[in-house]
């Protein structure tokens, strides 16, 4: 099986086209977004001019279907609110080239999805999570964005597209290829890694609510000032966690939002994230129950109220043993000496996958470890590679079944 | 001269169907924002039917004006992004039922005046700064709101009612009648405050850049998060201000705003307000000296830049001794044993127009010290009896002339 680079690199700079954010190669395509839906509609195209059915299901999840029983290649096209051209975007558009490849090589039959929502603006990882059952449509229609928006109503933007359930009894297995986001490879100076485990993940919104008022005539003493809330929790938080973590641990206050976020008013309301990852679950459990109880000591002390959006999460998962021992041959054919087996700090649609096949991923390295922003990048060289380790695999697994 | 309380309050319940909020009394009526310009209109109607002259000058600020030399009353009616009925409302048609009854008892000349963007959508009490000459219309049109919008655009909106500059050299004084804004008045059962001396205020913008970057794959000890920073300046604030404050003195966070602000991300810029307010204008100058030290310090020891906007301000400002004497009179006669002396927590158009002219202001309760929110509220008898305060006022200080 022979990858068409120009081809493949090609079709990757097109889709960058769907949202190009205007700064460096950046791109700016959230789930259900027009630039989403765009790009949804030419990939599908795309799907079809390379002899694939394509069939979309309600949560705007777009595969194209080789027939009969196949492998399934893919990742995302979705993006972060300001998000790099290849997160995501590399695996569909791999798993497009490798799927064109393997049929013009005479197989073997493989299958390409464009998972929806992985970046998460409604949850986390909302598309795959709801194709493997781990999440109800109904359940998952209830998720609200940052902007008050729920999935109920945003995912009416893919409707005319839907044709319908897509059976995962068809798939064999599932592989993913992606950008580390990381800075390992890269300082290494390695082309690949083959992935052992994907760590776990918790994310929850939190509300502090206090009492809004005037910034010049309540005094300190009697404030029950949300942000000071948030301020205080953050610090206790930071100061126990430090004792049950590992290196490899995380957590992360990325969203924030005051209200009424005036200068002149003690604001009266934090609504926030709460996120953490780790590769053991029980490690999961014992930081949430330490959030929990910061929390909760913080909003006894401060006067405020407080409560907890829906706990979503998923569990750490390891790599099924025969796809990944397909991507470490290859990487040792195309990449002699120049890959590692890894794990993966962030989270991937192959965690939820897991639940329903043997799944896989591989790396190429993200220049400065950088992602997540504009200036996310990879050489060229780097992703060619990538994609034949890709490649090598599903020729190695289609010519032992 | 007596004033007409039906009048009056029918006035006041007609200015809050500008921008009703639908949630209590509250109205949403900031600066420029088409409430705003439309109970502008309403009032400027109002002043001409008491036989006023209209003016209007560049930044917005509309004058009902007495013919010849004339006292000065009034407020602003702009309000905050989720404000009351009566901050700086009842200041203004108080001033226009003045206006009416001292015309109909035949002296003396009364003038009233709504001054714009009070509550600072762009700064701090920005119209009367203009127009006391304090800050220059074109320093003053460089100023940014939260959203991005500068002010030389926003004004735009009341050009075509503007006519030109307004002398201040026609008015004799200025007193403003105003809501408490803090609980003294309504615990200790009393109905009249009149003021001594307004605190002073700073406000400016602080930044804190750091590196965005993915919340999975950036190890915590690696990371720039300027929300981090935020949070560890403000502990740290906290701990250095405690030691040279008054209980009087106070200090706030009202507006934070993380960049991209998405759960999976780290933060890589936070911007946000800091606002400190004391009656000691020494004192303000050591509190700006440890914020300033203390986010130095934090942005170095954390590895993010540091950037400050412009520092706004007003020093403190003590009461005209014949004015307040003239309040704390009419104080004797309506609300006899039932008033005090008391200092302005809040900062008031008053302290800028103090640079031009004699001022002085007089406080009616805020019902449980709240402000600045949809429930704040005053019994109407107490906001009759703060009309009929500066009524006898200035009947005697016509009197006197």
């Amino acid at each position: 099986m022979r990858i068409d680079a120009d081809r493949f690199l090609g079709d990757l700079h097109s889709l960058r086209g769907f949202g190009a954010a205007g700064v460096g190669k950046g791109v700016v395509r959230p789930a259900y977004s027009d630039a989403d839906l765009a790009a949804r509609r030419w990939l599908a195209e795309q799907m079809q001019d390379a002899g694939l059915r394509v069939e979309v299901d309600a949560m705007g999840n777009l595969f194209g279907l080789a027939d009969g029983p196949s492998l399934l290649l893919g990742s995302h096209s979705d993006s972060q609110p300001e998000g790099g051209w290849l997160d995501g975007a590399l695996g569909v558009i791999a798993a497009l080239e490798v799927a064109r490849a393997a049929q013009e090589a005479g197989g073997p039959a493989v299958s390409v999805v464009s998972f929806q929502d992985e970046e998460g603006r409604f949850g986390v990882t909302t598309g795959s999570a709801v194709w493997s059952g781990q999440l109800s449509q109904a359940d998952a229609d209830l998720l609200v964005d940052h902007a008050g928006v729920s999935l109920g109503d945003a995912r009416h933007a893919v409707a005319e597209m839907v044709t319908g359930p897509v059976s995962p009894s068809q798939f064999t297995g599932f592989v993913e290829l992606h950008i580390e986001q990381g800075p390992t490879l890269d300082s290494s100076g390695e082309k690949i890694g083959v992935v052992t485990d994907i760590v776990g993940i918790r994310d929850m919104k939190v509300t502090f609510e206090g009492q809004q008022n005037h910034a010049g005539t309540t005094p300190m003493h009697l404030r029950r000032d949300a942000f000071q809330a948030v301020s205080a929790f953050n610090a206790l938080l930071n100061d126990r966690l430090r004792n049950v973590v590992t290196p490899q641990t995380v957590w992360t206050i990325g969203h924030l939002s005051l209200h009424p976020n005036a200068s002149s008013i003690v604001p009266g309301r934090a609504v926030f994230s709460m996120q953490w990852r780790d590769a053991d679950a029980d490690r999961l459990a014992r930081m949430e129950e330490i959030i929990r109880t910061s929390a909760s000591e913080i909003a006894q002390a401060q006067g405020v109220a407080l409560s907890y959006g829906p706990l979503l999460g998923l569990e750490p998962v390891s790599m099924d043993q025969r796809l990944r021992a397909a991507l470490e041959a290859g990487a040792e054919t195309v990449a002699l000496g120049k890959w590692r087996k890894m794990p993966s700090g962030a989270l991937h649609d192959a965690t939820n996958v897991s639940r329903l096949m043997p799944v896989a991923m591989l790396f190429v390295p993200s220049i400065g470890g950088l992602s997540h922003t504009f200036e996310e990048d990879t050489d060229e060289d780097d992703l060619v590679a990538g994609v034949q380790v890709l490649a090598q695999a599903v020729a190695q697994l289609g010519s032992k079944t």
